[in-house]
């Protein structure tokens, strides 16, 4: 294992052992080119190469239609935030959210920046995002409906997607994506930082269909309209390559490896059940979401006091166990087991907390 | 060599050797982290000492007073074409912009975009691009001087930097940042994707100058504000990790194996003259920049006809020789030297060159 911890870090996050082998076995030569990936020209064939099986994957994981394009864009989900009313409620529309928790702030932050009626069709700031709400106050016609389909920093996840009656959804996905299989049809834009489920930092994957591009204004500066990455294939400037070369490799290992995205969602329940289990039958232990909105992907809880937490989260670093510290916004703990994240980690994570519980319960 | 070709490529470019191999050696566990450096937090101890470094590096390098603030963002230089003008020239004042080709073309029409009144205070467009204006009709209060310090595809850089009786000087120095010692002090901005003389794609660095960050007007998208990376240290969302530790490890090699600035420009100048030389004394290659306005980054060169240069670029990288086409929009032939390219490649390339006129002259 070389010395690798269990990394339950929130993101950047743990990627599949095999994908880092790979790079660094290729780092100087990739593919016979007698140079690295962080080396070669965006527009030659190695990275042609890279770049289109990342989108044919990305198109059969998600089961996308023509309709669909495949983007990477630089900025991360945050510069999603402002991108996406800019281009698809220009004119100062009603635009409705769902707040459920930091990042949807944020992006509503951002929508009223850019000039936009901001409905928030429901939150759950009241009981702290401990949920995902079940009533949503929609507008008949607003632009679109925009949801954080997992909230990180919560530990919360969509169970399913709401009803939007044909306006189209945008959702973040940037904790989530690829975890589990969904119907990407009522959906007009989804985003996703890749730093948690997909890739390193520094690339986020657009989504976009077809017919939301025809609403975008005229006059938006070239690198903030998504009609310059559809134009160009995503290459309209140079791209971040070494991190779209990771998230083809991570995808590869999806596909080939864990053998899609069903397959990925069965272990991921198997992971996640393991904690949620635990944290059932424990009195030491409490989750800190909602039973039916709990994350598959960001475990949060608490223990009986902040000083047993603190010891927790440092007895655990010293056996491998890492990045087991809740947000610095919310405190507690957190345990973040993203698709790359091992069952043989979440077995060594239950096991170590059974074992604390013994010891301060 | 791991069987590695010399690489002429305009960007992404070559990369130190040593550097490569250090990313290479410590891919699964860095520093000790346990983790990748793709793996750790970007607000882990881990990656504040590359950040703090890649800065410090900087700062030094360019010999940077407190003024200046070193930033990293994404989206390329191109991203900056609209940064610049969106925040240092928010009420549609005049803005100088020199053109000498294709980028400062682009850093022009997003000028534009953002409703600037845009004074092209002189232009090389009458010769193609050949040259670097000595004669510049500056604006006596416009809002800054733009500038394109290097110039790729003309292969003609900068020789001095203009003068501008105290306005700002803003410069795209994507193509020879780093290159050469140079007085920043006239600079209000500057900005510098990396994948051609600092590291690989998906990082722009970015150096500010604190008075200009006075100008920038309320509401602009929180992404698209310098005072977002500025007051939080390019971390106030997830940054391009791999991209900016790859920048930092480039810096350290250019401070402690070259010896600085001074001494690589000496490399630089050593290197671009032997393949000046032979352009001079040949009747069969031919230089098509100004001689008094070459670049020492890009050296473009015309062979008698087009069949002869796509048969020098074929049978160039037969030997390992890569990269020497001329970009598609000019033709020709290119080396890209910049910093990380060595002495021997140049000169492989330089005898490669007098073997082909040999036998096609």
């Amino acid at each position: 294992m070389h010395d690798r911890i269990h990394n339950f870090n929130p993101g950047p996050a743990v990627l599949p052992l095999s994908v880092l082998e790979d790079i660094q076995a290729s780092f100087l030569n990739f593919n016979g080119s007698g140079m690295s990936i962080t080396e070669v020209s965006h527009r030659s064939k190695w990275f042609d190469a890279v770049i289109e099986d990342a989108i044919a994957r990305t198109r059969r994981l998600l089961g996308l239609d023509q309709r669909f394009q495949v983007l990477f864009l630089q900025g991360g989900a945050s510069m999603q935030f402002a991108m996406a009313p800019m281009n698809f409620a220009p004119a100062g529309q009603t635009v409705d959210y769902v707040n459920t928790g930091t990042w949807s702030t944020k992006a509503i932050k951002e929508a009223e920046i850019q000039g936009c009626t901001v409905n928030v069709a429901a939150s759950s700031e009241d009981r702290n995002f401990s949920y995902i709400p079940r009533e949503l106050d929609l507008t008949p016609n607003a632009a679109y409906v925009h949801i954080t389909s997992n909230n990180t920093i919560k530990g919360t996840q969509w169970p399913a997607f709401p009803e939007t009656a044909g306006v189209p959804l945008i959702a973040d996905m940037s904790s989530d994506i690829m975890s589990r299989p969904f119907d990407a049809a009522p959906f007009g834009l989804i985003y996703a930082g890749a730093q948690k489920n997909i890739g390193p930092s520094g690339v986020c994957m657009v989504i976009v269909r077809e017919d939301l591009l025809e609403r975008i204004p005229a006059g938006l500066p070239t690198m903030l309209n998504y009609t310059t990455y559809v134009n160009k294939n995503s290459r309209y400037n140079t791209p971040p390559c070494f991190a779209i070369y990771v998230v083809q490799l991570v995808l590869k290992w999806l596909e080939e490896t864990i053998g899609g995205l069903d397959q990925m969602d069965a272990l991921n329940r198997r992971k996640a059940g393991l904690i949620y289990d635990l944290l059932d039958r424990s009195e030491f232990f409490r989750a800190t979401a909602d039973a039916d909105s709990r994350s598959l992907m960001n475990v949060t809880f608490r223990l009986p006091s902040e000083a047993l937490e603190a010891r927790f989260v440092a007895e655990a670093l010293e056996i491998g166990l890492g990045g087991l510290k809740g947000h610095r916004s919310v405190g507690g703990c957190r345990a973040s087991i993203y698709n790359a994240s091992e069952l043989a980690a979440v077995e060594a994570l239950v096991e170590f907390m059974q074992t604390f519980e013994r010891r301060h319960g």
